[in-house]
């Protein structure tokens, strides 16, 4: 643990501070929301380049503050960062410079090692640590958050060699706040976890997306029988591609990893198929059913 | 066309007819639920092999006579084969001997090539269409049926040359009578478009559940931390096994085309990924989000 010299009380007042949010879209919207639904509430100061975006939630009072430049996160006790990875890694940087004495920064990045490293070369007089809500919608944008998103949802803290007690406690308070459930992880760990969960069911269907779409012959009646299997198998290929774009490069070995176990299986059913290979089929299909039927997610339904 | 000798009139009336369906499973006894609910409701005889189903669906008034053998199908007027792809072909055959003059058969199978080859071989005396509803669940069996399953979903008609008008207008007065959307498709190419929109996302679910299982290290954090991602992109894995055997085994070369086409998309992006190789991963990713975002479910929610 670095010095706690300019750390907050262990006991963080989320009530009494003022939180700076980067990034108003699905995420940094939801996450204002939520905010402002505890009581007391925090003041919430909002930061988008998109003027219209700031304007829009200072008109619906889900920020106090609104601004297009991170140099208003000067008078935050918190700075959450909810703009893609590789922007969240830019933009430590320049918070060393900006944010306050002693405040914390969280952010909300889909992989967790890049992030940390920027945090670990922090100046000592910030406090850091990473998360991770897990809780994606493929939609985006402000009119897409809900006060709601983050509820019963599995909330991921990075902490580091730079997380004091005091940034641990500060980031609890707020995941706490929006109703999400923390669990801390090392960002090694995770990035290897979600490459499995995550990064490869977005691989997977967007490819599915393509491959049904590469014979246009039949576009149309394909279209007109899709059903429920198709629209949710491939329901990820429609996330943003910045994002995913972002998630992908900052994860790549492991995403590639994951990617080269699915090929394999995946070839070992075309040839079982193509062989009509039945038992080889049966033992796999119904490995794979019994394996699905007895995952519950934390959140289901 | 062959001869109509036998046809029953072009008005089908459906609420004067004893239909039998063979097969109480979720599509099966689906069924019979919507039926009932038709007014007047058609007289139904279920047939299974486990007793202990149709005494179930007699009991909550389902069926009106319940069998576990296929000759109580001589009554009907109507014979629906609701069970797997390759027993509706070899029900077609016994039926051949059972179904009384002038009977109109049709299944309800997910694949369409083997079973209107074993229609066109029945003899001139009994009727017969192909159908296949679009609105599979992955979960089975009569707990899980709901007359509602079969509602605003499309229902596809296959008809060959054994195909009466009379025939057609039977099935037509079912469809409409259970609240689908008839649409008329020869099988070979009913078997082509279903490859691709229902076959192909059963195997990348499937392959999923297990490339993701197949690194024990995590598997209870990734269990924990799967959210509705994997959870939407997996959920087809449950699907019945020896449902999906069949299925396969009776279209395994447009599967194994679609797998093809898949492998090759995926190993594409899987190079992309690797050498980061942002351009072509911008391209691809966009290009799989713009055609997910334009498709419309004809059920859509």
């Amino acid at each position: 643990m670095s010095s706690p010299s300019h750390a907050p009380a262990a006991g963080f007042d989320l009530g009494t501070s003022t939180i700076a949010i980067v990034g108003l879209g699905l995420m940094g919207g939801s996450l204002a929301l939520a905010l402002k639904r505890h009581d007391p509430a925090p003041a919430i100061i909002g930061i988008t380049r998109q003027k219209a975006t700031f304007k829009t939630a200072l008109a619906g009072h889900t920020i106090d503050v609104g601004s297009d430049r991170l140099e208003a996160a000067r008078d935050a006790d918190m700075v959450v960062l909810a703009t893609p990875v590789r922007t969240i890694v830019r933009q430590l940087g320049e918070l060393a410079e900006i944010a306050r004495d002693g405040a914390t920064l969280l952010d909300l990045g889909s992989t967790k090692r890049a992030i940390v490293a920027a945090m670990n070369a922090l100046p000592e007089r910030l406090q850091a640590i990473g998360g991770h809500p897990l809780c994606g919608k493929e939609v985006t944008g402000l009119g897409a958050a809900e006060a709601a998103l983050y509820q019963d949802k599995m909330f991921v803290l990075t902490p580091s060699a730079r997380t004091t007690p005091g940034a641990r406690a500060a980031a609890l308070a707020l995941v706490h706040a929006i109703g999400a459930r923390p669990i801390e992880v090392l960002a090694e760990r995770h990035d290897r976890v979600v490459a499995a969960i995550s990064h490869l069911p977005f691989v997977v269907a967007s490819t599915l997306t393509v491959a049904v779409a590469a014979d246009v012959e039949d576009g149309e009646l394909k279209s007109q029988l899709a059903a429920s299997g198709y629209r949710d198998t491939s329901r990820l290929a429609a996330s943003d591609t910045d994002m995913m774009l972002d998630i992908l490069l900052t994860n790549s070995e492991n995403v590639a990893d994951f990617m080269r176990q699915f090929s394999r299986a995946f070839g070992e059913l075309a040839d079982a198929i193509y062989d009509e290979d039945e038992p080889f089929l049966r033992e796999r299909l119904a490995r794979a059913a019994l394996v699905r039927r007895q995952w519950k997610a934390p959140d289901a339904e």
